[in-house]
């Protein structure tokens, strides 16, 4: 066959990551034909031992808060603490910053250790082993969007934590260690690299053109679909394969602005891209983030950050290449990928 | 057991990469008990259809040179083209930065395109199916090291060559497609974000300290071993368990200085550090990536620069609060992997 494009090798270079990817159609198949080679699968029955089912609440760590809040044994979604936290909620001095073991003993030394200080909490997204998120309706999905929103809003209460990164990991090889359906919070005492730089780019484009990168990123022939509030395309250098971006229609750095009918509205459009993916791709392992900005930002970074929502299906493997570089090899072009996606007829 | 190091999380921030890393031991195993679960096989018989067996030459794609020059069939090490190759190495006008696409009609959009031009290189390190790189002779691994320095010398000469991207996947779930022992060079015509960001944070560190982070890397308590001109560690701020870097003593920009000398030297160093985490961590699946300098640097960058040798044994899933954050999660200190892999016994 050759190259199923016809089309030659490309490198692109997004203003919102700031990274090169290699588009190489010739080492793909056709966009169509992609398909999970281990899709994830879905248990129809309730679990036994699953400690994120109805009934077994006193299997977790501590509860957070619940949804309703006063629903008593009825609850749609819990915000518990991870039982294996990668932070620790309970160091003392969360702020200090001191040197345990000082690898460069000169003084001018740049390396930085700090305590691990922080949270990480599970958001359970249904009491029942056999839902998934995508089988939540669009106000459901909804709800559980504004369970991450008050969430936030606890956590940015406390001076220490600079980021909080809310994720979903879907599939034992996307990392899930639960099969039950549940996103997770973790926030942070540092703001991470890849955010930062993430920032500067966008500040960088800001200064460039007077515009917000995201406000600009929307072209039609990478749209997926839309809604009210909300558009989902493929990015214009989309890391992976059937990369999603759902983006806020209009300027909004934070995540946890969104109201109540943002919320509904953005539920409907998560909950139709992560059907699309099922369906496409044969209900791949997927990976979906949160890309807020920092919880203290100056009034100067306002206007060039702006959140949104990234889904990653994973049908490829990264190695030694994407390790060392950063640079990924995507053997779908986007504007390919959108048109499958556009094109996944919704059956329900 | 709780945290089996009775050790609190730590974040690291590592002068060279500028990333932070999270080092969370309650969500560990002991050091000595991390295995891998899914082990590399290694198959012992020339496989039939293999086209990177010797005698199955006209199988691949061209050849650029084998090793010894004149070997006609009894070669050792054999230099070609990727028969799917992520960049083209016959696209014109390989320096011409020209848009193909605008998602941003505004003049000043920083999106960027180039066509995908350079050069995508397999290193055979073996005629024979069933030899691995760590089966070689200290000489031998230090003959496929030199034919990886002659190769980014040959693609040096091409102007529009920026950086060139040596690296090894071993294991289908590090990426390798063949089984047949191999490594790859991929020569870019850009400098990748995440070599331009160690470089920028390289060059921090050199101007608050007057000196080099990587020769200020070493560290008793990191140390795992050394040779006449490398030494082994695991850095003060470990992305991934058991991760291991090879370092020059003496100040070096570029991998392909190295000599003769020099790479028997480094092949024996880098044969114990495979043979070390295949006896310790039960064979995993790996990579590693030569992190040099980019080819055209300035004098003034030339004090900042050190290259070194990053393996990676697979043993950790990357998920979605990884690839949202570029922050990894990693449940063993380095100085408890250090001193793990400094015990192992290599039975050779």
């Amino acid at each position: 066959m050759g190259s199923p494009q016809g089309r030659i090798p490309e490198l692109r270079k997004d203003s919102v990551t700031n990274r090169w990817v290699i588009f190489s159609p010739a080492r793909a198949k056709r966009p169509s034909d992609f398909k999970s080679k281990s899709p994830t699968t879905t248990q129809t029955q309730q679990q036994q031992d699953c400690p994120f089912c109805l009934g077994h609440e006193h299997q977790c760590a501590p509860e957070i808060f619940r949804v309703p809040p006063t629903s008593g044994p009825h609850w749609k979604i819990r915000v518990i603490e991870n039982l294996y936290p990668a932070l620790s909620r309970t160091l003392a001095d969360p702020s200090a910053q001191y040197p345990i073991l000082n690898p460069n003993p000169n003084p001018g030394s740049s390396v930085k250790v700090l305590g691990g200080f922080g949270f990480h909490d599970v958001v359970i997204e249904t009491p029942f082993h056999s839902v998934q998120l995508s089988d939540l309706s669009p106000q459901e999905v909804g709800e559980v969007l504004l369970a991450c929103k008050k969430r936030i809003e606890q956590l940015s209460t406390h001076d220490s934590i600079k980021f909080v990164q809310v994720f979903k990991n879907h599939g034992a090889s996307a990392g899930a260690s639960m099969s039950h359906s549940h996103s997770q919070i973790l926030a942070l005492p540092v703001v991470p690299s890849d955010v930062s730089a993430r920032l500067d780019s966008m500040n960088e484009f800001f200064r460039e053109t007077g515009k917000c990168s995201i406000c600009e990123v929307r072209v039609e022939d990478l749209l997926i679909d839309e809604s009210t509030h909300y558009f989902a395309i493929v990015p214009f250098a989309a890391t992976f394969p059937f990369e999603i971006w759902i983006i806020p229609r209009h300027h909004s750095s934070h995540f946890h602005e969104l109201d109540g009918a943002k919320a509904v509205d953005l539920g409907g459009l998560l909950k139709l891209m992560l059907r699309k993916i099922s369906l496409q791709l044969n209900n791949p392992p997927f990976n979906f983030m949160i890309h807020t900005s920092p919880l203290q930002v100056t009034n100067s970074e306002l206007p060039y950050t702006h959140w949104f929502l990234q889904i990653i299906p994973q049908l490829t493997v990264v190695a030694g290449f994407e390790i060392g570089t950063g640079c990924h090899i995507n053997p779908v072009f986007p504007e390919d990928a959108a048109k499958v996606l556009r094109e996944v007829q919704n059956s329900e």
